[in-house]
């Protein structure tokens, strides 16, 4: 059960949290279906207790393949507990023990078929570690060919958002974003950010509930953020150089989530379900050799952009 | 400067591997260029100073891209020096402090573009890490569809080479293949194994300079194991199921080496060439969601088997 304080017949932080997250992937996976009128979802509903990592839990993934627009479209619900090992004991409260933990969250990570549609990430969590509990998650944009409307309105959403709540959250949220998704041997970021936020209400426990509004108004906004770019950009026409810069761009992709991502390597360490864990991977994925795109290219415009993180709204 | 013991007009131990990988580089590349009469080799001569990661060395990398047998090929030389970061240090030879180094080596990934011939990585080197010095390497093979003397075959080479040095050489290096190359959240080896090698002379410095010849006929061995394999399934036919099954099989080999790889991860993080580095990646990669192989298929049974290593020698 809940280790915080419980208010009498209310539901728990946990429930609360859990029924959001629901809620989210049902809206999120119907707006992805409305582009798609000849492929529908795969739903996998998983439970599983493993003694080995003293793990257990459930959820429910989703997945849909070979869309028109969406090669494929992954949105996953979970609610896993267990034991963390010590060293992730140390790392995430400071005690070098075994802890005790639960999360649950929705992620999903969208691979649209044509290099003029971004691809895209988000991820809205809460979870438990020995005493302590916060909220975390984010989104941020893929963009293979760079269109500076599409990042604007994206980067735009979030601020609005996050202005409804707290001023300072969109300028910090939008530098963590940054931070986070970088390619330290690449020398670039992994997209062209969002805003990404983690740890809310773990050093501040009366303020912990507060904060379930913003992660709410958050996964809203990522309908709002990234879906009017799907309609704009579906039907641009593109070549198979562009394609194939996509495939290879996706390359960058995987490197990040097998190198660096918190969330891919803490689901592997802990004996999460591979399956919906790898399901971030691109559907298909090149690397070329010591590839240089042309000078002045649109290619190189989006490298040199990785390359040094923008402010999207400056001029707003 | 070697900072082993030399004798007077005599080429350092240094020299002498570096040598002996040159040539071999040579030999392999000649060996993938007889089977390619219409692409060549690239080749990459590189030499840098990395101020930031105290670093600095040159290689020459060859790789070929798009042939009728292999859809890459890449053969590295390199021989690098710097500073290694003080955690290193202390998993190297034991002290929490940065540590002088100087590696050389040569390593190579063939990727073929037929199923039905299996990937091949090989790997042979020489360190000097503070006052320690020693060679590792090895060799691997990975099939996408199971040939038993195909397994067999490279087994027998390799045990055949290491039997003129030392009868435990082999089950032990076979052993050691074996528990290194394992994606630990597949539950699978990535291939069906070889010999792979590592340490060897770093406790006993007498010796260290023995171990050379034996790595240079490993590195002979590596040409007997692998090129009459090709040779004998290059013209086998295959369809475009078991072409995605091969594609899909690339996605664990780039699984492995992101997640796991002591070498990819080490030359990420000492600043090495990224393009030499991530020459190993395969051209063209697929992740499926939830694959699951048809029972009794030779997909199935070749995962089975990557579940529960074999002895190929068995019955021999």
């Amino acid at each position: 059960m809940n280790s915080l304080a419980r208010k009498q017949d209310l539901p728990s932080l946990r429930e609360q949290a859990v029924a959001v997250f629901r809620e989210l992937q049902d809206q999120i996976s119907a707006r992805v279906a409305s582009f798609e009128p000849s492929v529908t979802f795969c739903e996998d509903l998983w439970d599983r207790e493993d003694a080995e990592h003293f793990h257990g839990g459930g959820g429910r993934s989703r997945i849909l393949t070979g869309g028109s627009v969406f090669e494929r479209a992954g949105v996953n619900f979970s609610e896993v507990h267990g034991v963390l090992p010590a060293d992730m004991g140390l790392k995430l409260v400071g005690k070098a023990e075994p802890q005790q933990f639960y999360a649950t969250g929705v992620s999903l990570v969208f691979h649209p078929l044509s290099p003029m549609v971004p691809t895209t990430h988000a991820n809205f969590r809460y979870l438990e570690v020995g005493d302590k509990a916060w909220f975390g998650g984010g989104m941020d944009l893929t963009p293979y060919y760079l269109f500076d409307e599409d990042a604007g309105h994206f980067h735009r959403v979030n601020k609005e958002v996050c202005d409804r709540f707290d001023p300072d959250f969109y300028p910090r949220f939008k530098q963590e974003c940054d931070s986070y998704f970088y390619l330290p041997h690449r020398g670039e970021t992994r997209g062209v950010g969002g805003i990404f936020f983690d740890y809310l209400g773990k050093e501040q426990p009366e303020l912990l509930e507060s904060f379930l509004p913003f992660v709410e108004a958050a996964g809203a906004g990522f309908i709002d953020a990234y879906f009017p770019i799907v309609e704009r950009r579906k039907s641009e026409p593109f070549s198979q150089a562009e394609r194939d810069f996509q495939l290879q761009r996706r390359g960058r992709y995987v490197e990040f989530n097998l190198l660096y991502d918190r969330g891919t390597l803490f689901g592997l360490r802990t004996g999460g379900r591979i399956e919906s864990i790898l399901m971030s991977m691109p559907p298909m994925v090149s690397w070329e050799y010591n590839f240089q795109p042309a000078p002045e290219s649109r290619e190189a415009h989006l490298i040199s952009v990785l390359k040094s993180p923008k402010d999207w709204l400056a001029d707003k």
